[in-house]
């Protein structure tokens, strides 16, 4: 298997984007990302996105962009696993240089969500639970998610307090990223006093509806370093992926993430590394208690500890482990397939120390932790500088 | 690059399936798979569908599935490029064991079409095109693949008879394949007579709407041999994947399918193979002169002489290169997820001998063509009996 870097990266504006299209959007990622390796020519285009055909009526993304881009003629692929489709097109190109089918590839993800109304969008974000046995009765991602929130409370003494302060956490380091979609700070009040989505989970407690893309190019460590001219190069050295039940109904236990678990475990034996080795990590924070739920389903803490956790501060830029620098989905913005490239994003940035105001200092290994539905899917990646 | 052999194939009936969902159909393809290779435990589930969101408002189609078959915990990925989805299924899985990340995947197909009307069918189908600037102003697939037909006709005399030739072929070849969705006999006059859609193209030059799922199960060749106890073993020479333009619009030269020109070209070179070695080829026959055209992009006849060919008998079985032994998309049907892992399936028949009347006398080597759009993607293998 050949060794595998991210010899760039590039993201768009996240945000509500009223004046720009799914395809300008990607080609401003697409292109930045080229542009930040020095390379005009990939094998092969990969784009994580959830779900184009109810949000803007366009399958067949891989075709419209690589065209898009100049680039008709060279491979593509469109890979889907929901709110993990970014996480899955990083793994997909992954698969190919590592194999030796390609040795450049263009990793991207996208997804333009305001094009339709409220109803449509929550209608295609259901798409994601189990649409015979979830979804036909109802019930929409914030109740799927504040069920979990509710046996987490229960069983563990998690409070609306400690998921209040991810919010906090993340609004204060989205602050301090310009791409994020919101810049604003936010208290422990104004989070329990939001308006009462899905209880407990408040408007605070979730991550909105964004328009975004990001963009990374992949290709053989061998060609990294000679394209680094002796500067730090990003290799990927884990990547685990693993489902759990789509629907809560069947899972075993609605107290951890399963398929978080496993993606972190096979991501972890693949890196020769364990929980105690990571500087920071991107986690799938698409409701508070989501980011509480990944950082013991990847062994950060002890099930039960990840709420306090978040009050310790041990999850802020400067604590033992730093959780969503880039303000996570929460306040940079959850354009579904965009989403765990522009993890992947952040984590390099950090590795090459360019982070800006929201730099993790001497951060060396980093890991991006994507997520689909309610925990049905999930991605891991652990990037390292060499 | 380690080396890859299909171990085990599965499909379900094609055909209007009312009474089963995607679930069920994919079941029985995934399972009667696994029964054939002797496995019932595999490390990832790629799934290839075009467009589940617009069918049956259901994504997430990866996590979904490997819960339904009893295996959530694997991993999984659905990958997308319109009707060469099932292609790409194959394609990621193969980079999956080549590259060492997987030992064991099971590829799947699928597409449930028929639980919406006609209208929306047509609108999810359409989604395969540019939206913004062709399907904006009205045009469907059958329009389209009409206009490649008129250059046709204009620029190498190709005629209605040697188009229609290809339907008398492939649905004679699906009377042969009991899970072809047509099991009837049709004659020229029938085609040529049947209701004008886009002109040139009739009625009976299109492939029908279909409910279908195939699978196939792959792992090294090293595994193989042993599951094998010294049985032949087929092996994926060759994979090639290619895009175009996504609108005929912006085609460089309407008169080829240049996306399977590319990817023909690709799995060639891989193989180490030329036209003349392939004893037997499945091609993306969406519509009569979908065929025609792949037959010249493939190298097997010389551009203008694909109709002529038809008519001289060299693509039937017995000819010089017999295409469609399945029945083609034409007669087999075309569930377009699952179209790209079923012409693998009918290649694996051949290559094992075990593919009864339509059996082609000592076929070893074999190729699967499968295009998304009007040829804006299209992705070939080649198999081979080691």
């Amino acid at each position: 298997m050949r060794e595998v870097a991210v010899v760039g990266i590039g993201m768009s504006q996240f945000g509500e984007l009223w004046e720009k299209s799914l395809r300008y959007i990607w080609s401003e990622a697409a292109t930045a990302a080229l542009a930040d390796a020095g390379i005009d020519k990939v094998d092969l285009i990969t784009v994580g996105c959830m779900s184009p055909g109810l949000f803007i009526g366009q399958e067949h993304l891989a075709s419209l962009l690589a065209d898009e881009l100049g680039m008709a003629g060279v491979a593509g692929a469109r890979v889907e696993s929901a709110c993990a489709s970014g996480g899955l097109a990083l793994r997909t190109g992954y698969a190919e240089v590592a194999s030796g089918l390609s040795d450049v590839v263009l990793v991207t993800g996208v997804e333009k969500m305001t094009d339709v109304d409220g109803g449509a969008a929550t209608f295609a974000l259901g798409t994601a639970a189990d649409q015979e046995y979830e979804g036909f009765h109802g019930i929409t991602f914030p109740g799927l998610y504040a069920m979990l929130a509710q046996v987490h409370m229960q069983r563990y003494g998690t409070t609306r307090e400690q998921m209040a302060q991810v919010a906090v956490k993340n609004h204060a380091n989205g602050l301090k990223n310009p791409h994020a979609q919101y810049h604003l700070k936010v208290t422990a009040e104004t989070v329990l006093g939001s308006t009462l989505v899905a209880d407990p989970l408040c408007l605070l407690d979730c991550s909105p509806i964004t328009d975004g893309a990001a963009a990374l190019v992949l290709t053989t460590v061998d060609k990294a370093k000679e394209l680094s001219g002796g500067g730090p190069v990003v290799k990927v050295t884990g990547s685990g992926m693993a489902t759990d039940t789509i629907s809560l109904a069947n899972r075993e236990d609605l107290g951890e993430l399963a398929a978080v678990r496993r993606a972190g475990e096979r991501a972890y034996a693949m890196a020769g590394l364990t929980p105690a080795d990571i500087d920071l990590v991107e986690v799938h924070d698409c409701f508070t208690i989501a980011e509480i739920m990944a950082t013991e389903a990847l062994g950060f803490f002890k099930p039960g500890d990840g709420g306090p956790a978040v009050e310790r501060g041990d999850t802020a830029i400067g604590g033992s482990i730093p959780v969503n620098t880039s303000g996570g989905l929460k306040a940079k913005g959850h354009p579904v397939g965009a989403t765990g490239v522009a993890q992947a994003v952040e984590v390099v940035a950090q590795l090459r120390g360019t982070a800006g105001e929201r730099q993790v200092e001497g951060a060396k290994i980093g890991m991006a932790q994507n997520m689909g539905g309610s925990g049905g899917s999930s991605i891991v990646h652990i990037l390292e500088v060499v």
